[in-house]
């Protein structure tokens, strides 16, 4: 399939290593003192590709985002492998819901979630339920997009997908009950800790449980979903205005959601929260160019997912429209809109979102 | 397909016409004086089939159950109407939504849920936006058990069915925004009348959408449509036991929701609101009963739906399992189960409840 690809994708547009080579032209000292995943190299190498001039505003050097993610990381998956019991009847939903929701998976959503709660001043085990429902909501989209009515994919996370596993039925059924687990989840008193103030606790819910409702369907994954299914194979061109709608409802809802709940959680005011929305729109927008990119410029093993599949499919991408140095230019715009809304706070609380700002602008996969 | 199945229904139980012979066995005079959709006189003939000796009590004369179902039925008609747009994009998916939400049918379970309002002395428009959810997420299920790769039927309320008309792709995103609006819906401000309690309501909503959402994964419609698959085509005979997991997750839970919803909105109590369930119990099996009795002694086109689906595809139901004369008289048990629950409440409150009963009793569809 990613020779397929390959082939494919050299015939139309200009494919070449996209951050390797970025990696060698990155400013060497600060690449070297990083750490592993330290974000400021990463997007140093993609400035540098895109031939900015400025380099982007240092992180503070002493926020270990390696070590954030992966305790949030883990703080979820406890939470998502409570939820689902194992071996319970029906076993066979059971354990294709846990196989598809514990596969791994980077928690970028619950991790924006439990950052915004905290943004505001919250304690992120506030908003642990809706950070936990919101990787259940994505996962549950996968698996549908996934299905050999839609999408028709194989490969997910690196593992065959739940219709290959378990068949299309379950499959369609693992997915409506991830959707309402999600929201049972944010309604479930037991998934709360004992400090949440009582008085405000259940309009925090129900504002929380309203926005993740309103990026699931007509509004949100499912009219994207829609629009990206209609154009797929069509033979027009799909206008630049299309594709952000595509990217706007598949992508940039869920992580509009994540932050916003964690926002309200956490207690933000108002004001608060539309700045964050704003944020999560802009880092929602790049995260999708990003994994435009990624699709022309990775193989499916470095990916975990079947790569050139976009271009495979005739999908419009960024990279089609705009060619990959023109999307990389708009992510470093993105990138720098996100940076602008978290400019009012903390500095240190917002170590956590403007780390994963720049994460979401660098990822390999 | 009805003819296949009359033939393959008489070789393997006992079918014959069960309402019709049935009303002519019924008491004249009550039968007379009741109105076309009276409950009384179609309960008497489901006794007076399943050979029991006494009579239903009498149901208060003044309440006027027809014009309690349409009105109700309007009224959520109205809200279903309102919550999707016409026209808007994506127009393909909110076409779809509305063709399949707005097709008809009974409205039995907002019926249900703004009736437990009104018992537990609630005004009925504080349960409108659960009720009209209940409706969603029945509509959702529908949509995708009946996908080609579920139970693979192609009429529904009369009317091809979602995947017939719009593909397999939308039908799955059709069912997955469908359930994703009910909890919009349920969590929208914009949903309920102003006079809400503003300090008791927020508290109301997360009850109600946790029970909304624990109904239909897992724990509900998913679990029993899970079962039910694995049983259909099994060489093994399904015992009495599974059946009953099958019908109290896949119809019963749904239900249940729709009433402990109602009663938890219009304020009831923790002990009025257990004995709701209880009620809601009895009758949800009670309306699977009837559901698989109807299917062996009713044509497609009395049924809206395919006839005879049942038993052509070798599915467990009580006719199968019990006889018809056996599955009367438990639904005849059920009825009388969920009565008892309603003797607590003021009889006049409780009337729509009992009503229901009666209705979900003796339907002919």
């Amino acid at each position: 399939m990613a020779m397929a690809f390959q082939t494919l994708a050299a015939s139309r547009v200009r494919v070449g290593p996209l951050l390797p080579a970025a990696a060698a032209a990155a400013p060497t000292p600060s690449s070297v003192a990083a750490p592993r995943h330290h974000p400021r190299r990463r997007f140093s190498a993609i400035v540098a590709v895109a031939g900015a001039a400025a380099a982007p505003a240092a992180a503070p050097a002493e926020f270990d985002f390696d070590s954030y993610m992966t305790e949030r990381a883990e703080m979820v998956n406890r939470a998502l492998d409570a939820a689902i019991p194992a071996g319970a009847p029906p076993a066979a939903l059971h354990e294709a819901m846990r196989y598809t929701l514990l596969a791994g998976g980077k928690r970028v959503r619950p991790a924006l979630c439990l950052a915004a709660c905290g943004v505001v001043g919250g304690r992120e085990e506030w908003a642990l339920a809706p950070a936990a429902a919101a990787e259940m909501v994505h996962t549950m989209s996968l698996v549908h997009d996934d299905l050999p009515c839609m999408d028709d994919d194989d490969l997910r996370r690196g593992k065959p997908t739940c219709h290959v596993v378990y068949g299309e039925a379950i499959a369609v059924l693992t997915g409506d009950a991830l959707l309402s687990l999600a929201f049972h989840h944010v309604a479930s008193p037991g998934s709360y800790p004992p400090d949440v103030d009582p008085e405000k606790h259940p309009a925090r819910v129900v504002r929380a449980t309203f926005e993740l409702a309103r990026c699931i369907g007509s509004e949100g994954l499912v009219a994207g979903q829609v629009v990206d299914l209609a154009n797929t194979g069509a033979s027009e061109v799909v206008p630049l205005e299309r594709l952000e709608y595509i990217h706007l409802h598949k992508t940039a809802a869920l992580l509009e959601a994540s932050v916003v709940m964690g926002a309200i959680m956490g207690g933000g005011t108002d004001e608060q929260i539309e700045r964050l929305r704003k944020y999560a729109r802009s880092i929602g927008l790049l995260f999708q160019v990003v994994d435009d990119i990624l699709d022309v410029t990775k193989s499916s093993e470095e990916l975990g997912k079947t790569a050139g599949k976009d271009l495979a499919s005739d999908k419009a991408t960024y990279p089609k429209l705009l060619g990959l140095e023109k999307s990389r230019e708009f992510a470093e715009k993105l990138l720098s809109d996100a940076k602008e809304q978290l400019a009012g706070f903390d500095k240190e609380k917002a170590a956590p979102l403007l780390h994963l700002a720049y994460y979401i602008a660098h990822r390999q996969n």
